[in-house]
């Protein structure tokens, strides 16, 4: 498939390297059609990997993954441009996380809403798929890390790019995968950001994720 | 132990029927010294049971658990007397659900602050653990009805008085406890009431944790 990624910090390389080596093509892109990072990157990813502006990046793309910080999500996609995102599938893996008030961070969104139904709201002709947010990007590529089974949660308004999520995440490694329903079920994936944050103080690593025993 | 539980709902009567089993005394409190609901609870207990009001409970008990409704917490525990409540520990088993624009219910406290706090400013005297609010109340006192190992968290200022609820969970049959930290660490744990909701309309049973995988 041609994937498109939105970042170029450690989530956006990792599940970009993680998709070349599953054989896709990828497009790193970024704010400058000339970034440091996504160029090397692709020079060291190799043929099938492609780097240019977020615009360059979604326009090509079957499926795009949101890998920015939340509090850009939005310009992001913005400067991707609504005619470029129509109708492509968004794999949303960013979080509201506001750091201006130190450590912990906290959340900037009440929960009452999520940054997925944001970017769903600002953007409806955007299939968005809220998953992968809840771990470690070592994790999000590598569920193994952890030992055992233990669960990915994913929602979306769109059910076809739910299983098309699906397959994707079946192919990283992922096996419990629990469907919440529609967009608004961002709010509860969102709000275990907190207890993640704090299992990662606790634990030390973070190589951990929960499982949904039942 | 001599053991007070604010709240003569499903939760508190569970917890205290747990309780006597184990073999404590347990005085179930309320508004009224003439509950019906905590009189019958306290007349099919047998002779360790005792209702009266929620001072009443308080003032002979070692070990509080508040398990009233997330909104009744503090004007329960006011109603409790300061004074009754000085040095005891208080398992803080509440949610603050607010359940007033429908459901899903939201949260009546933003993610900079929890229930769990709101009561220790409230009472700096009381020794605050919060535990056993992320699990449906019949798993909090009976966690063999989720097969396999799973997680109870805890967190509170006072390490005594985790020290002492870790043993009485234990006696619940919890084997994975993960202590989190202060009372700040409230917030994360209420902030999974969003997923156990959703989780619970998904499963359809209450007969479901979360694990954490290490």
């Amino acid at each position: 498939m041609r994937i498109g990624i939105f970042g170029t910090g450690m989530v956006g390389e990792t599940i970009a390297s993680k998709l070349i080596a599953l054989g896709h093509d990828v497009s790193m892109g970024s704010r400058t059609a000339n970034n440091e990072k996504a160029a090397a990157w692709a020079n060291k990813a190799g043929a099938r990997a492609l780097h240019g502006t977020f615009a360059d990046a979604a326009a090509s793309a079957e499926i795009l993954f949101n890998c920015t910080h939340g509090e850009a999500a939005l310009e992001v996609l913005g400067a991707a441009g609504a005619a470029n995102l129509h109708g492509k599938v968004l794999v949303d893996v960013s979080n509201p996380l506001d750091f201006s008030k130190g450590a912990p961070p906290t959340l900037f969104v009440g929960n009452d809403d999520s940054l997925g139904e944001r970017i769903q709201r600002a953007f409806p002709g955007v299939r968005v798929v809220k998953t992968l947010n809840t771990v470690n990007c070592l994790v999000m590529v590598d569920p193994a890390r952890v030992p055992g089974e233990h669960t990915m949660f994913l929602c979306g308004n769109d059910a076809a790019a739910k299983s098309a999520v699906s397959e994707l995440l079946k192919t990283f490694g992922w096996r419990d995968l629990i469907d919440l329903g529609d967009i608004t079920n961002a709010r509860a994936t969102e709000a275990l950001l907190p207890i993640w944050i704090r299992l990662w103080g606790v634990l030390k690593t973070g190589d951990f994720n929960l499982k949904v025993v039942r």
